[in-house]
């Protein structure tokens, strides 16, 4: 295994068990909503941004603790967000992670209420414990999040994703969708593991937030890459389904190779933007690798 | 108008503007979702939770201007409940406060997405600008609202609710469910307008949460009785819905005038938990006769 490899499992056994720790407990009332919720969020994924979240708090030098909460908090509202989009009101997917989706295991009203009190326990997660030196960077990762999640963010690109279907989406207007559905959570997730640890300038934190959107719509791309590419046992969900539902992609629009070529470019830019952080940013140019090298 | 009816419609008034401002415009993209979120939000609903958030402020002697805010919050938590309630695969409504419900004049997508979308601002209303004296409390206030409105609160009391349908339930299980469904959320508005003010200390603050839990149940028994005995154009939803769906209820455990008298039992336990406050709990107290004595 590499370095990353054995980074990334340590981190992963990690949220893991905050994860669990932070979910009801099978036996807490409403039994059959919290083992569904346990279900979506536990023993599955590559939890990238959580890993981003880390990397980031090994930035600032927080206390992996409070990054706990925080990688909890991302990785809870990227659950209930496939939970909800899973299910056949959006993308109708029967699989995810190699498993059922919930509205499948379960039923729709279950998934649906996975998903909500999934959310609701993602905003617990901020406010449980402290995580910042001042109170008042706690309150402001709480603002961060609510955005980041809402409606001129991940809601909202879904919602331009939804409106895109059988339209021939130019290259601007689908990065401004991607820019919502999946950048704003994983900006997200970069800023609020930083904002664990010591006070960044603003510079800092731009390059950060540089950063985070280069890799965030890089791992885009890859997904559209592989989504044309793969196969569904490869991906744990299934494959095609771009083409299939006549989804506007990168490789709809650039072809695979353009996009690959593409998703290197941001790799590049990535990189460029954590150069004044040197060592600190170790963790972070691993995932950047890892985002575009992936096979699932 | 009674001195109530004026008070009341004044904080209407308030929190119509408040919602306004808080909600994105609808011009802001995506501009459907947004659209979407403002029809469910403004315009319609008696809006209890934030009455009981501003007496409740009243009491605590707190700044009307941080009352908004968390008005706000638990108005938007009741609007995304709402709209996710009324879905096809939960009670399936195509009627509420007099208007078409949101996933039939949008479509099921959007009204999936404005829930999700509005429960995160209610968050963000939190977040936004200081609302306690001591930052620590505002953090409270966040943590209080997510588990209020989550798993073990709101959303849970909706699964054990969704469970129940043609089940005979007992009166302290039906108990057990409003608890959640409704009383947590309720329980939440009453908290979070007095944690604006100055601290109660906590023998008040259980005064104010069995005042609170009083009558959000009273509201349900009420509720339940309209159901069976009032009319679509006056409840301004689909009356009889509960017969029809084979949900027990208040009347059908006790019979409509055993609930009725247990809906006036309820009030005065209600008001005995008020006394000691005097008259600074006048408003909560033309909040609990409100409750019991409406017609819609």
């Amino acid at each position: 295994m590499t370095d990353f490899q054995v980074w990334a499992a340590a981190q992963q056994q990690r949220i893991e068990e905050a994860l669990s720790q932070m979910l009801p407990q099978p036996t807490v009332a409403p039994q059959r909503l919290h083992q569904a919720m346990r279900y979506v969020v536990l023993g599955g994924g590559k939890r990238v941004r959580p890993l981003l979240a880390y990397a980031a708090g090994e930035l600032a030098g927080a206390d992996p603790q409070r990054v706990d909460a925080v990688a909890a908090a991302v990785e809870l509202i990227h659950a209930y967000s496939l939970t909800h989009d899973d299910l056949p009101c959006m993308d109708d997917d029967s699989l995810r992670r190699g498993k059922p989706t919930c509205h499948v295991e379960y039923d729709e009203a279950t998934a649906l209420l996975v998903g909500d009190g999934l959310q609701a326990l993602a905003f617990q997660a901020l406010a449980g414990k402290p995580l910042a030196d001042d109170c008042a960077i706690q309150l402001e990762m709480v603002g961060l999040l609510a955005t980041a999640s809402g409606s001129r963010g991940m809601v909202g690109g879904q919602a331009i994703d939804g409106e895109s279907v059988g339209k021939a989406l130019s290259q601007p207007e689908l990065e401004f969708m991607h820019i919502h559905k999946t950048g704003a959570l994983i900006r997200a997730s970069v800023q609020l593991g930083a904002l664990c640890g010591q006070t960044l300038d603003s510079a800092e934190m731009e390059r950060l937030l540089h950063f985070a959107k280069c890799i965030g719509l890089a791992f885009q791309v890859v997904d559209d890459i592989l989504d044309a590419e793969s196969t569904t046992a490869t991906l744990g969900k299934t494959a095609g389904k771009d083409a299939e539902a006549n989804k506007p992609t990168y490789v709809t629009i650039l072809g695979a190779n353009q996009a690959r070529a593409f998703a290197a470019e941001l790799h590049q830019d990535a990189m460029h933007a954590l150069e004044p952080f040197g060592d600190r940013a170790g963790r972070l140019r691993q995932i950047a690798d890892f985002i575009v090298k992936r096979q699932f």
